[in-house]
C-alpha cells in the first residue's frame, strides 16, 4: 500500500492529528475550550484541577471522586458497563462513562451532548444523586474549610471558592489529558509509523465508511444521528435515546482499546462486535469478521501515551469540615 | 527547652527515628519484612505492586481498589468511620480503615492484630465479602487473563500468578510508603527541626505516659491492653473488642493528622479530642484543653514527606477477563 496516498485519503476523510509540535498542541487544545482565554492553562490551575479530580471529599459520601469512574488507568473509564455512584446506585439511564482522556477534543460532553465544555460536564456528575451526590453549597462548603485549598484557588485563581472555579479548575486538569499515538505521527507523514496490518484496517475503517462519523482530532465527538440503518439490539438495559432530536455523541475512538464495554449503555464487551454492530445500525452494510478483525487492528494504534500522572495529596480536613455523609 | 536533653528522653521512652540514612532505611524496612529475604524489593515487584494497589479489578466490582480505602492521598486512609466496601456495605464490625503509611513498621497489622505482616493484610479486604468481595480465584484468574500481568509477574518474581504472589506484590509496593518527618530529623539529632512549641508538645506527651503504648519507629503498631483505666465511651457504634484476650493494635501516630477520624470505629473527629480520650481510658489521668493542644502540636510535626507515586496504568482487559459483577 502506498502510505502517501492513504495519509491523502485519510486526512481527506477528515481524520486529524494530535499535533507533535508543543505549540501546535497548545493552540488546538485552547481552541477546544472555550473558556482558555478566561482561564489559561497555568500550573497553579493544573495542579489544583488535579487534586479536585482525585479528591473524593467533592462527593456526599467522601469517597467518590472523578476519577472513580474516569479512572486514568482504566483508559479513562471505570470499564463496567453503568457508572455506579452513592449508594452503589447504578446510572438511572444504564449509561457508560465515557472516558476523559482527549475530552477536550469532542465538540460537545455527555452522550447526549448537553455540556458544551469540561466545565459544564464536571458540575453534572458531582451533583447527581446517583453519581457523587453533593450540591454545589457541600463542596464549595468544604473546600472553604480547607485553609490550603482557600490558598490554591487564590494562587490559581485570584479569587475565593465557587463552584464555578472548582469545575474550571477540574477542566483545565483534563484539558492537558490528551494522549498522542503511532496513528498521528503516521497522519504527520511517518509514514513506517503504522505497520502493513495496520493501515489495511485504516483504509478499510475509511472505505467502510466509519470515518463519516469517527472524524476530526478525536475520531468522534461530535452529535451524530443514531439508528442510521438498523436498530440497535443491544438496548435491553437503559432508557438513553439521545438527545431531543434523536442524536448521539460518536464517542471517540482514542484508546478505544482500554474503554470496554461499549457502547451508550455498556452492553458489549467486544470491540470487534462493536464494530460489527456499527456497520449494521449506521452503515446498513455487514462487516465481516475478517473486516471487523482488520479494523480492530488499526483501532489498536489508536492507543496513545498517556500523561505521566503524579498521584495528589490532599490537604487535610479541619474541624470545620463537614463530615462525610454515607447514607447506609 | 535543652534539646540534647529532650532527644536523649524520648530516645529513652522508646521512640525511634526513621533514618536519612538510605542504608538505614532500607536494612529497618527488611527488618521489618519477614518476607523481604524471599521477596525483596525489587523495581519490577514495586512496579506490580504499585499496579495491583491502584487496580480496581481485583475486586469483584471492578471498581474497588486498595486505595479506596487506602487513599495514599488522604493520609493513606478513606476518611469515614467506616470503610464501605462492596454493595456500600460499611464494614460489618464498624472499624476504619488504618493508614498504609509506613505500616511496614506495625509489628501487627489490622486492628486485633490477626495478620502478621503485609502480604497477609493484604489477602484481608481482597476476599471480604463486605469490602473488595473477590476470591483468590477470582483475582488470579482476572490477572491471568491479562498477558501483561502475565510477563510482569514473570518479569517480578520469575512465575506464573498466583495469589500468594498478589498479595507480596502488594506488601512489597505498600514496605515503600515510609514518611520521615521533621520529628526524625530532631531525634536524629537536629536540634531545631522542633520548634519550641513542638518540643513542649513532646515532652508533654512523655511525660503523660503517652509514649507508653505509643512508642517505636511507629508510635504504635503493636498489641496493647485497652480500656486500662476507663470505659470508651464513643462504642456506640460497632462491636469490636479486640483479638482473644481483648488487645488492640496501638495505632501509628505518624501523620495522625491526616488520618481522621480516630478510634477503631472511627468515631472521633478532633485529635484534640482523641488525645484527652486516651488519657482518661488508658492512662487514668484527665489531659486538660491546653495539654491535649500542646500534644497535638507535638503529633502534627509527625505528619512526613509523603514518597511521589507516579499512578499507574492498567493494561487491558482481554476477552477472557471474567466481567465485574456488581450484584446491584
Amino acid at each position: 500500500m502506498f502510505a502517501n496516498d492513504l495519509i491523502k485519503e485519510a486526512l481527506d476523510a477528515g481524520l486529524v492529528a494530535i499535533p507533535s509540535d508543543p505549540h501546535a498542541l497548545t493552540k488546538m487544545i485552547n481552541d477546544a475550550s472555550p473558556d482558555s482565554k478566561a482561564f489559561p492553562t497555568t500550573m497553579a490551575a493544573y495542579e489544583l484541577g488535579k487534586r479536585l479530580y482525585f479528591d473524593p471529599r467533592l462527593s456526599k459520601s467522601g469517597i467518590i471522586s472523578c476519577n472513580t469512574c474516569h479512572n486514568l488507568g482504566l483508559g479513562g473509564t471505570d470499564g463496567v458497563p453503568a457508572s455506579t455512584g452513592h449508594k452503589w446506585t447504578p446510572n438511572p439511564h444504564h449509561v457508560n462513562a465515557p472516558t476523559v482522556y482527549n475530552s477536550v477534543f469532542n465538540a460537545v460532553q455527555f452522550w447526549d451532548g448537553r455540556a458544551e465544555h469540561l466545565m459544564a460536564q464536571a458540575a453534572g456528575p458531582i451533583t447527581a444523586a446517583p453519581e457523587m451526590a453533593a450540591t454545589p453549597e457541600l463542596v464549595v462548603n468544604r473546600l472553604k474549610s480547607i485553609p490550603a485549598y482557600v490558598a490554591e484557588f487564590k494562587k490559581a485563581f485570584n479569587s475565593e471558592i465557587n463552584f464555578d472555579l472548582v469545575t474550571t479548575a477540574i477542566g483545565i486538569f483534563e484539558r492537558t489529558l490528551v494522549t498522542p499515538s503511532r496513528f498521528d505521527k503516521f497522519l504527520e507523514g511517518d509514514k513506517n509509523a503504522l505497520n502493513e496490518a495496520e493501515k489495511k484496517g485504516l483504509k478499510m475503517f475509511i472505505d467502510k465508511g466509519c470515518a463519516s462519523c469517527h472524524n476530526g482530532v478525536n475520531l468522534g465527538g461530535t452529535l451524530q444521528p443514531f439508528e442510521v440503518a438498523g436498530k440497535y439490539e443491544f438496548a435491553n438495559v437503559g432508557d438513553f435515546k439521545g438527545d431531543a432530536n434523536g442524536m448521539v455523541k460518536a464517542p471517540t475512538l482514542r484508546n478505544v482499546e482500554l474503554t470496554a464495554p461499549y457502547y451508550h449503555n455498556g452492553a458489549i464487551w467486544s470491540l470487534s462486535d462493536a464494530v460489527k454492530a456499527m456497520g449494521s445500525i449506521q452503515l446498513g452494510i455487514e462487516i465481516n469478521d475478517a473486516e471487523a478483525a482488520s479494523i480492530v487492528t488499526f483501532l489498536n494504534s489508536l492507543t496513545g501515551t498517556m500523561p505521566k500522572v503524579e498521584y495528589p495529596m490532599f490537604p487535610a480536613s479541619t474541624d470545620k469540615t463537614s463530615k462525610p455523609e454515607l447514607d447506609y
